[in-house]
């Protein structure tokens, strides 16, 4: 299974709106198959790992429980059976409504023996992004922040380039090709202007740039220089200057707005709906604190350098109102390295 | 040396105004006396370890170069040559103007083995307080910032207790203990009312407990109600409200002033000169602002803890008039470690 896991994140950023699913297939002590859910979602992780073996009488290690519905492809359940298989072992149950447990009674009506939930609590760290597009019709969102120690993102008269060092600047590349989509928020686009594709790590499928801006008032060059590199979502709200983006080869999403703001609940059940399942969302400050004042972000990934800015700096999270210090939501600590002269460090949703 | 320094360890926060120093006597392969500087500086560490053994011809390690002049104690490379010792293996120079070198002269004059240099990197590491007050006349300042993931030490309403955990208050008070004081601002006083006094941890010497207020407009009652339990100084300007403070049993510090403020760098000079060799800076953020401003800060120790407060925040360090950004002064990480929840991290001057 753990190869089996190893494979399934070799799809992370790379599969939705499907999970990222890897499948091992073992016979007389021996692996005879290995697959992954191949790039766009299709073919899927088993259909991979079983093509062109002999895999009577083997065992399956699926990461995810095997579909049952007849999709853009037949169900991967009939497809274990076919081959004649006479083991499954499932890492995380598919809480997809059309799937949910039917996989696991199709295999075992068939006679085979199938057993679930190992290494299951790993497979849901790696799915979470389909997982979260399932159960809670948005996409798993990880919010980075790049800052000086003070939580600083920009200093007085703007200056943002460059805070951490070119080693934790790659790190991002890496973490924006994990994911399906990066996203930003108008100001960041009209301070940084940037490409926001992933460079210099050979990667063939770009994710899909998002930027959130209610009236769409703004410039954008270098993203709109580069749609034909990584394609281009804006969301907005009612009234945006769309006649703007006209033949510029972008997709819109007119998004419900609050208090003049993209509301980001609906921002994220529209995302969802297009098929997204891991969203990184790299600020700035406003979107940030809107993220995360909705409770919309799942992991932080604060990338800390050794300088400060201090109080007039641009704050690396907006204003988000905050209650009593005893009900603000507190994340778990679950890695830190040194990248280059800058400390990384990951949190995850208690 | 290891051991030496080890025992010299012993000594931080404690022997001010004199160096931390740790030895350790050698003969015949076997330990047979180990010393480090006492509480309050003396005895000196060369003097406890030969105390009560038969030295002749034993080699001693020494984390400083032994002193050579008559202070309040007789020198410590006189009491090496009249016990006997062959070898005398040095770690760090001694740069105070009445040692440096003096004492190596000393001891080869009388015909001892010297060795230098060795573990020296180390030494002037744990003696950097010590080095700090005689070649840059201030202390070794460590600044402490223990804020929310954006840099915040308080709610917008002020509240701060608690952003991070029990297990890093406890470390924070252990911190204190190995310095000779403990410095805060007049707004960090006003706001919290701290004690500032290392509880918990069993300690019978306080660090001295400095707040730097140049009006010593402060209430302070926590502070006012603990001067028989630990020094407290007070760092003001000129026509400062001395008169609410006597009878306190406190010691004032007149300091001069700047763009009506407290000069940090005369201020630190005026702790220098009282003997102090480390302090540890608790903020608040203006207070940290005109330290790394001066560039007075070699040390600092971030506590982050998992939760987001929003830009309505308490800047963990306020306005600092910064440059262009490549003109800002960087440290190195050179620690993380994780405490309960939060995130440690130590930077140090480049």
């Amino acid at each position: 299974m753990g190869v089996a896991l190893s494979l399934g994140r070799r799809g992370l950023g790379r599969v939705w709106p499907n999970p990222n699913v890897g499948c091992v297939i073992v016979k007389d002590g021996r692996v005879i198959g290995r697959g992954w859910t191949a790039d766009g979602g299709r073919p899927h992780a088993e259909a991979r790992a079983l093509a062109g073996i002999d895999a009577a009488g083997a065992t399956a290690y699926v990461t995810l429980e095997p579909c049952a519905h007849h999709g853009q492809t037949p169900p991967c359940s009939a497809a274990l059976i076919a081959a004649g298989v006479t083991r499954v072992v499932i890492a995380a149950d598919d809480p997809d409504p059309r799937v949910s447990g039917k996989g696991i009674a199709m295999l075992e009506a068939a006679g085979i023996d199938v057993v679930t939930g190992v290494r299951g609590a790993e497979a849901r760290v790696d799915l979470a992004g389909f997982l979260s597009r399932v159960t809670q019709n948005r996409p798993f969102v990880t919010l980075k922040l790049a800052s000086s120690f003070d939580g600083r993102i920009a200093t007085a008269i703007g200056e943002s380039k460059w805070i951490t060092g070119p080693a934790a600047r790659r790190a991002v590349h890496a973490m924006r090709a994990r994911h399906d989509a990066v996203l930003v928020g108008a100001g960041t686009v009209r301070a940084d202007d940037p490409t926001l594709t992933v460079r210099g790590l050979g990667v063939t499928r770009q994710p899909v740039r998002i930027v959130a801006s209610r009236g769409l008032d703004i410039e954008a060059k270098a993203l709109r220089a580069t749609t034909d590199e990584a394609p281009l979502w804006l969301c907005h709200g009612a009234g945006a200057s769309l006649a703007d983006w006209q033949g510029e080869g972008v997709e819109t999403v007119l998004c419900e707005t609050a208090e003049g703001a993209i509301d980001p609940v609906d921002m994220m059940k529209q995302l969802a709906d297009r098929g997204l399942t891991r969203v990184f969302c790299e600020g700035g400050g406003r979107l940030a604190a809107s993220l995360l004042g909705a409770g919309l972000v799942d992991d932080i990934v604060g990338f800390t350098a050794g300088l400060a800015l201090g109080a007039e700096g641009t704050p690396s999270i907006g204003a988000m109102a905050r209650g009593p210090l005893a009900d603000v939501a507190r994340y778990r600590l679950v890695e830190t390295q040194q990248i280059g002269p800058d400390l990384m460090h990951r949190w995850a949703r208690n």
